[in-house]
């Protein structure tokens, strides 16, 4: 090691006998990118300190409730940056967004028409009605469609100890016409978690923890490639400043009040071709 | 959010109310270059998982005993450039050197001459003689050494229930000729924790987990840039390959054999005129 200059060049040569060469162009482009970004700060002693601790305290506060490490990645744009250049990468199809930290595996199997909402504490009723086509337009028939949302005040089932276990989640499947519908109540935006080291973040950086409200959608085939999405309400005063910057001009829905004064969402979703992938739930 | 160009002035834009001058720099610094950094390698969605996964194990790992998150910067050679850049900012002196994660606040103040080895079982005896100067050359008295290194089977004494506590550390005052000395017995080099995130990338990358030999220093006086640094034993085999990155040539130490067959490092501090300030303890 010779001064500054050096550094970089001798660590990219102390990694250079990876094995994995995936893993060598990752680590190679991190390390080259982590430098470029400390030559340009040049942090002090407390101010690298003070960073290091704040990644430690992001590990620490994770739990069965929250993901401090995948907030922060969404709260900076890196979430929705690498799911935007996955769709580029691969084509057309409906805008992906991010899974979020709230999906749980093994949604209640529900029928045609069934209604998410199982506790009976009101909210407005909302009708959902979807379309699952391929890219030419053909339906899809035989798509899992996992939804998950929020309450009218804002929580998910597993954050809310008044709601019933797997509350406005579940599990439908399309039929001959691609088509799938279900009952529930119009979900409510949401601040992030703001209890712990992202919390500070935005404060410091004087930003607002809200969500626009918004329905979740995972949608799976065997021999199409998962489609994970949010539709969101575009009527929520959050829609222009998503806090994880989750919203595409695609994904702003419409909630539409029919003659009876109904309140509905209808969505067309295009699937594309590929592999089924189902992610690693995010919570324990 | 229209599409992935767009994502990074988003983000920019979000931050851009941020009221610390500072924080905003660092933030927007960080943004541009992790965004540049997705755009690199375009990560996967399991490789991304797996990335803030990583993350997220580092913190858990943190503890009384390690802190993974300070390792996981030296094993890319990030501490290493903020202590270097930081000296290249600053002027000459003695190179700076992580202060690594085994300083404990509140060393056992020593009279000079005393030895810091404080169990009998053994290791080759060491003198060590230290003369701190300032930048002209002139002797700097009343400085304070905090001196700790590992034992001679590479354990300091907060990782080893067999060493006396306190074991291997010791605090010096510099004479009027700004003279120290002390004896100790020869440290041995020491793997870096193998047992969490860290130790899983290395051996991935496939890197051995050496440091070599070496006694730390922190040198403070009011009115004088604390210098924290190491002093290698340059006989050891991992001189070369320090995997923290560490070792400068003037920092390669001499273990000399005197006329007397007895070993003995001299080392001469250049500190320079500034800010005393002691670091905060990597350990709780």
């Amino acid at each position: 090691m010779n001064g500054a200059d050096s550094v970089t060049g001798v660590v990219m040569k102390a990694m250079s006998r990876t094995p994995d060469p995936r893993l060598r162009e990752i680590m190679e482009s991190l390390v080259r990118h982590l430098h470029a970004f400390v030559r340009e700060v040049r942090p002090g002693a407390e101010e690298f300190e003070q960073g290091l601790d704040f990644i430690r305290r992001l590990g620490e506060a994770c739990g069965p409730e929250k993901n401090e490490v995948i907030l922060l990645s969404d709260l900076l744009g890196v979430s929705t940056l690498v799911v935007m250049l996955q769709k580029e990468q691969e084509g057309g199809g409906t805008d992906p967004a991010l899974l979020g930290p709230f999906w749980r595996a093994q949604s209640p199997r529900c029928a045609p028409g069934d209604s998410i909402a199982r506790d009976a504490r009101g909210g407005e009723p909302l009708a959902v009605a979807g379309r699952v086509v391929d890219p030419g337009g053909k339906p899809l028939a035989g798509v899992l469609v996992d939804v998950w949302q929020a309450s009218p005040v804002g929580l998910y089932e597993n954050q809310d100890p008044d709601q019933p276990d797997r509350n406005l989640r579940g599990l439908f499947e399309t039929d001959a016409q691609g088509r799938f519908h279900f009952r529930t109540v119009r979900p409510a935006g949401y601040p992030v978690p703001t209890d712990g080291p992202c919390g500070e973040l935005l404060r410091a950086q004087d930003r607002h923890p809200w969500r626009p409200a918004h329905i979740h959608f995972m949608l799976s085939k065997e021999g199409w490639r998962t489609l994970v999405t949010q539709v969101f309400d575009n009527a929520d005063g959050a829609i222009e400043s998503d806090v994880v910057f989750g919203v595409t001009p695609a994904l702003a829905g419409r909630f539409e009040r029919g003659a009876d004064g109904a309140l509905r969402l209808d969505y067309e979703f295009v699937m594309r071709p590929g592999t089924r992938r189902i992610p690693r739930p995010p919570l324990p």
